[in-house]
């Protein structure tokens, strides 16, 4: 085995050229070993061995910088540079991240999970680089979905003032754009490499100032035309345009080429892209054959490519998806908006249905939401589908675009909380609270399956800016006995007794029907409301509740500051100051990788955790009168030394 | 006057041809005149008044959608819609807003005032035309500095899909990008839209075929590569690789050519952008030769150019610009960053001063921050310097690149607060909200000139994310007394008294000094605490108050919810739930264009209004003791709808 012999960075380069495809297939059978046991990102990381391997010997790490676009296809950059270990733990609590992290390795030089960062994060190193003297490489990797991105083009535009070496690697997989890879393509790019593009350029340039049928003028103006000869020649001329050096397409399966074209790109004394083609999902049939499904996996059968455990069905997607499809076959005027995520929106049967009017506009979260806006603007009830860590990237167009025009957009939130093994870049956590004070918005989240469809046909009809929330994986099928209408601000009284009142918000309904439970089986008394509305938060509930109840707990999957708590705190301490409220809600962190339910555990977000802390904080305190016990809670001696840093 | 005749859009199109100059003088004249009083956009206007002219002409207005990038640029369009009267209150509360507004115009199709936002909700425009079964043409107007916007390629590449009619204009005055203009882009403009570009095509295919020194192979690979001839051709290739057809130069200034191109464009059957060349300031001499210092002008003296009143100095952005030189002098590591606004964050003078440390990204928000990231990961002491508006641009960067790696980019948050005339889309009103609920985010607001020299000492010394928040104008130059050095979440005791306590940040520190003054004068005991850091909340400061005061007053300049006031009351009710809050703060709401005093009147955050809510909800109910004087108040009566439907 050669892989036993790869313990760091370095030890590749002991490797001989015949060895290079030998080690790329251990390092294939590896992979699929372990993502078939852990789960994981399985398509992208089959597609870019080769090329890792090409940049661990083209290279000197980790002096050199690599920055992975995305970064869920560094897993052979973890192998080369002695994480292999890591695999057997990989995206657990605790264990090694599925994302490139610089606090796990000194070979991450930069984090990154959502698309399109990687030119920037590089350019800026690069930068740094020159002005602290330094000498070392940056390589930036970004696949040409990325590509579609805004921000990748904001860094080309910048990259190409650039005045010393930075390298960009286009992981070309044919995901979506340049599709202009071909024979002549190869050709120049082998003239350009190999035989010297200068000479060809030259040649090409008299033979053309030979020819007389153009005419004067014409001929003229071509060599007026900066890089005309130049863009004729070259495939990649889009990034010439832009000011960056081209080469390739290279054959992103032969390390021997790449390694090649890698070192004459480091002597390019600018800005510098390296076209890469290369096959997802390679040397695994079944990923080859259908690399989104083999995107990312739960644990699976390596013969057939089946998951191990079926689906947990249906999720709140799937309940999205499908309901969605029967609204819009009522109302011509619904359209439906993804950023590159028709599958994991579950917007992919609405594009069947009604290819016409799906629109699926890129890695490009901040057009997605102002063609929205522009779309409602001229009559239509557009629907942008995405994941809540995504929306980060329109935030300005929901400002800006949607909500100043009070324009009728209805967001589907989804993976909205925590969403497990992707880790800190891609969980739901923040919605709430930056959409809350977005005015003219109005958020939701619902109970269970049902109500995520009641709050669709709700949200359809609705004339203004609207979000509804909903978590990853399974659709609560619980307190199916209540199917109130949706009402706009109002919630939903589920289970009315006295002195312990939970309002709890989405997913967070079913855990607060756990600590109801609980509480009831030790005598307490407690009443339960599903708050349906973040934005407008329902105070005729709340002064209900505050006029027979001691104890006010608020619930939600979201950041504790900005969220529903805090805005309901702010209500209670103005018109019921007597009204003690416990805020259940995630502290003021990101959210390491992890099982979701042992995050809930770790972050007191469970049931059991809630019992705890209204124990703690409330009836170990306060007698049923809701007087205090033992001493006057105005000291406040308990406070944390964490809240009072950031309360 | 010709403009006399002009009451509608369709009143231009009884104008003869000839008249076409004459009246693009009287709208210059009409526009100096106007812009001289009530100050405005000026050089941006004076530039498209025929590209305006030529789109009335060629276009069916309102019938047809026109979108203005940015927005700052359609006086004429306003002049020539109907609005002339409206430029006596331009930008004055309650008056015409300097940019489209829909509910202003049917004339304005969509809001603009960030830039480049058009293309994509011009798409969505021209989507929505189609899939409702609507004929009229969608028109974009974009600069070219806006074209360096992430989102504009996100929307062009987007746009290439389309197989209907969708125009963009393409504004360039030469401020950043496309400088390929000159006799051979002239030349080929009139080939392609006059003599037919598909005959020229042929003829120059056939010519290349006969070259027999390139080679059989190149020869036929010339014809593979999509669109080789046109590349070479066209100066717009750029475009053309992205699937846009492009028409152009095209004379700016020349109202009949641009109306024949235009129409022209009305044939294409997809995306077609059309490249005007105009020239910033046109026909107005002072501002042809600096268009940068007439860009947006207070009232001024037509003759000399020069503003009427002499700018307030020193404002904060003056003090930002100084201290941030004389910060670097001493530190190698500090370099600046800025999202093509150089003048306005006041980085002109670093840039002069350390043209190596000094990057002008381009409109490019989110590249600017995680290109910072990069920066900073790599060594250096970035700072971003940043209107607080365009900041949400940047705001997946902020918690996805910087802040999840804890990185120390220092966020020099320019404009945050009541902005004044610019209206809804520049008030800065939102970022304490935003960056508070991301982890790890620090923020800070300086009650004075001096308090800001400390804050930017102590910021490029911090190690972490941190942002410091400053108004728009005059820096404040009381309070000088009081200059205790900054520490890290530490609030700042001014007077120390009892009973009521001011808690305030930034700018309204002085208005707490005037509150104070006056419950003074009244005979009130009041303390006034500047609070300095938002995130965290000085914890220790708010127990002190509560143990000697009754009440507390929090005053920000912000939204309501998710900022100071809110957390500061969650903490409050917890902790000291007998203590009465007032958060003074701004609603859940836009905040139209209007001078900036009258609109903190209006919004209740002066000190006189703050002084009435201080009585109304404090002190004509309750005793010294803190009891109430009639009424119970935990029965609120006296809480509004409004509030109920929001707090």
């Amino acid at each position: 085995m050669l892989l036993e012999k790869i313990e760091q960075s370095s030890d590749i380069k002991k490797l001989k050229a015949e060895d290079y495809p030998v080690l790329a297939q251990e390092i294939r059978q590896f992979l699929l070993e372990k993502i078939s046991r852990t789960g994981g990102h399985l398509a992208s990381n089959l597609g870019v061995v080769e090329l890792t391997m090409a940049l661990h010997l083209a290279f000197d790490l980790p002096k050199d910088k690599i920055i992975w676009d995305v970064g869920h296809q560094a897993y052979t950059h973890k192998i080369l540079s002695g994480r292999k270990d890591g695999f057997d733990d990989l995206r657990q609590f605790g264990g090694m991240s599925g994302f490139p992290k610089r606090k796990e390795s000194p070979y991450d030089a930069f984090d990154t999970g959502h698309s399109s960062t990687s030119i920037s994060a590089g350019l800026g190193i690069a930068q740094a680089r020159e002005i602290l003297g330094e000498d070392y490489s940056v390589i930036s990797i970004i696949g040409d979905g990325a590509l579609t991105g805004g921000m990748a083009y904001e860094a080309l535009n910048n990259a190409a003032q650039l005045k010393k070496n930075f390298i960009i690697v286009l992981n070309d997989n044919e995901m979506s754009i340049s599709k202009n890879v071909g024979g002549m393509s190869r050709y120049l790019s082998n003239v350009r490499t190999r035989e010297g593009y200068a000479d060809l350029k030259l040649k090409v340039e008299r033979t053309l100032r030979s020819v007389p049928v153009i005419g004067k003028a014409m001929v003229n103006g071509l060599f007026l035309a900066k890089n005309g000869i130049k863009q004729f020649l070259v495939p990649g001329m889009l990034f010439e345009d832009m000011g960056i050096t081209y080469l390739g397409p290279v054959d992103g399966h032969n390390v021997e080429e790449m390694v090649q074209v890698l070192k004459e790109a480091k002597r390019v004394r600018h800005a510098v892209l390296v076209h890469v083609v290369t096959t997802k999902g390679k040397g695994y049939g079944p990923a080859e054959q259908n690399p989104s499904r083999f995107h990312g996996v739960d644990p699976f059968d390596i013969e057939t490519g089946k998951p191990l455990k079926e689906k947990q069905f249906p999720g709140y997607t799937d309940v999205f998806s499908e309901k969605l499809c029967e609204l819009a076959e009522k109302d011509p005027r619904i359209v439906a908006v993804t950023a590159a995520m028709p599958d994991g929106t579950g917007l992919s049967r609405f594009a069947k249905q009604f290819p016409d009017r799906f629109f699926d506009v890129g890695i490009a979260e901040a057009h997605a939401v102002t063609s929205a806006a522009g779309m409602a603007s001229a009559g239509l009830k557009p629907v942008v589908a995405v994941y809540s860590s995504f929306l980060q990237r329109g935030y300005d167009q929901i400002l800006h675009d949607v909500c100043i025009q009070e324009l009728p957009v209805l967001f589907a939130i989804d993976r909205a909380g925590l969403v497990g093994s992707d880790g800190e870049t891609h969980q739901g956590i923040f919605d709430i609270s930056f959409l809350s004070l977005v005015p003219g918005m109005s958020i939701m989240a619902p109970k269970n399956l049902w109500e995520l469809e009641r709050m669709l046909e709700f949200g359809v009809g609705f004339d203004g800016p609207l979000a509804v929330r909903y978590p990853r994986g399974q659709a609560y099928r619980g307190l199916s006995e209540f199917d109130a209408p949706v009402e706009y601000g109002k919630a939903e009284m589920l289970f009315e007794e006295k002195d312990i009142a939970l309002f709890a918000l989405g997913s967070m309904v079913s855990t607060g029907e756990h600590v109801r439970e609980k509480l009831k089986a030790r005598g307490y008394s407690c009443t339960l409301v599903n708050a349906r509305f973040v934005k407008p938060l329902d105070t005729d509930m709340i002064d209900r509740l505050c006029r027979s109840h001691k104890l006010i707990v608020t619930l939600e999957e979201n950041v504790l500051r900005g969220g529903m708590g805090m805005c309901a705190t702010r209500y209670i301490h103005e018109h019921h100051p007597e009204i003690h409220v416990i805020q259940v809600a995630l502290p003021d962190a990101y959210v390491e990788h992890g099982n979701v339910s042992l995050l809930r555990e770790m972050l007191g977000i469970d049931s059991d955790s809630v019992i705890k802390r209204i124990f703690a904080e409330y009836l170990d305190l306060y007698d049923s009168h809701g007087n205090m016990k033992i001493q006057n809670s105005f000291d406040c001696p308990n406070s944390t030394e964490k809240e009072r840093q950031d309360p």
